[in-house]
């Protein structure tokens, strides 16, 4: 059994509040990191159709400030399916709703695994690829896979 | 100036979890009326480039319950707009994650003021409708307006 | 069984604070949902003695802004009583605690239905009414349930 | 000037839920502790008409457990007032929704000080007592006040 | 069996921000007595090994106020144990983290029960008192206990 | 002016509860991975003196759940310093507090800026590497930061 990439696409968003701040007046990062890991784990529920955990989550670099009453929307679709593992992209978006204006904010991979009833890894769907582009993560994602053994 | 309907539809979304619940087990009403709210302000800022408020949100109907571990989704988009008043119809569908299966849950109308800088009501860009379906909401809420004197 | 009006009165309070507020500084209209429907929550349990869920809310106007430091106070008491469904009347104030003044800022109307341990509708008591204040709003609730039908 | 004791009692209430549950499915000691404080603060502002902050709380007894799904309710008077300090009984009540029965939990004594814009201690109005137990209150807190000296 | 104070002494520590503010932006009593509670809970459970609840704490005093954006650190350790029952002494600390200066803001007792799986008081083990300091200790939470009765 | 390892040491902990937890009822990675951000945010504003931002989190695996009840740890310092920059190690341990066993869950590495009033990089002190242990963090660091170029 497979699945497409678009049956899984996730999107989460938020409007950041003072709950969210940090003591110069922006979001703090970890609660970015935070809405990441959720959408990852909607992401890899949608396709697993199963509960899941994370593995582990690639370097972030967070270059440009997000400030309190931006929309944050954090966007994450499959990129590679292993056995019971699946690698997880993540996009993250800040918009100025005063201004229009949105930016992309940062990249993320997250890996996580799909667990039967036993808490034991449970074997995924495959990712079907569609189109060009969802065929360059899947071999972004192998190569890097293969580096890291 | 003009803007389409487009140009604001705002979708928030986020998984439900142990504060969210009631004592059955079910999702509050309240915490869906939050997320309700916060969709209908995103999408009306989005019309207006300016803050906004709540003036009054209709009558909403909760028939189905929402469970634990459900992607709430709120999808909220301008129906009509008066000079400073716009009225935002926001539908909201809940996700069970294992079957994959998504359902309607509640529809809501929310009416907000844009503001200026004093806290005045403000004048906001009229709406370009493009769609017969778009076309059919603006009539509905004019009728609702009218009916409401 | 029947059960006075006075038996299930509810008065929920809380002081607002920062994570309350939207970004105009005044109190979002989704957390004062948020204590409606708790309060109302709460009053119906008291009349029925047993766990309910919310069924629907009408039309809210929030024409005033509550601001931050303000105490809200929720009331709620049962209106009308149906087989199994309760209509609750709400009704909401904010307090300026330095100059000491109080004012009414919504009215709402929320129908709860009582359920039972395997979460069907449960007949509930019914409502002695006391006063002739009781008794209008008791008819009042009547008339908007036979026009809404 | 002076002011009478009701004119700043205080109720506030909520209802227990997951977030405020140990280990033990009980209602945190910290979370009533918090709910202490924010009552005794209302009341303090209401009688001094100020901002104000907390200066002491005497010993409290947990002697009863209070369950998730109660409704807590805290009711805080002014017992005794200084120049600018202010002494307030809280009392704690936790019920028990579907039996409809309510217990009394716990006993605080608060004492506050009313802080002028500087954050100074600023007079706050005298208390005028009405009834004899408003005046066994009142000895009661100048007998602890004069053993603490 | 017995144990020493050092193996249960308990460290938390967290970040103050907006929400954990009043309205005079200075930090919560309430606030600090929930981590007060909480590291007491976390001590007495590491003695004891078992669940426990709060009995009681002892008054506690606010004489300095703590800022936002301050760490606040709570230290709690064993100071005695009865049958079933341990005095935990907790101290608070504020660290303004631009200046690297930390000052010593309470001294709070909290009493905990450890209870069995039926919720009934349950034997812990003895304290091993290794300092002159450990027995100073003691010796004030023995004489406190005997004064009360 | 250089500042010693340990004077900017962090240690936050906190035990976690029914809001820490996803649908498997083990802690969400993403709540781990705030208070990671936390930690390294303190250390770095003690070490600095000054407020800073997250610029980059490495690569974090999350191979041994953490489940609700248990405390968790999570230990910062500083392992490098450049001009304005600083790599924070932060380490993260659970521990089962009825059983009194620890277990090490994740290792971090997060870079920090320290920024000025106008919110540019500000210059942070040198850090006196006083063990091995301290230089051969330095040294990975190095390695690191060179790797990435």
């Amino acid at each position: 059994m497979t699945k497409p990439v678009l049956a899984s696409r996730t999107e989460l968003a938020d409007l950041m509040g003072p709950p969210d701040a940090n003591n110069n007046g922006t979001v703090f990062g970890g609660r970015i990191l935070q809405m990441v890991d959720k959408a990852a784990g909607v992401c890899a529920m949608r396709h697993a159709g199963n509960p899941v955990v994370t593995v582990a989550m690639d370097r972030v670099e967070f270059l440009v400030p997000i400030y309190l009453g931006e929309l944050v929307t954090v966007e994450a679709q499959v990129n590679y399916v292993g056995r019971s593992s699946m690698e997880i992209g993540v996009e993250v978006y800040a918009e100025n709703l005063d201004r229009g204006t949105r930016r992309h904010t940062n990249t993320c991979l997250v890996t996580m695994v799909a667990l039967d009833k036993k808490g034991k890894p449970r074997r995924v769907p495959g990712l079907r690829l569609r189109t060009p582009e969802e065929e360059k993560r899947w071999s972004a994602a192998d190569a890097r896979r293969k580096s890291r053994k």
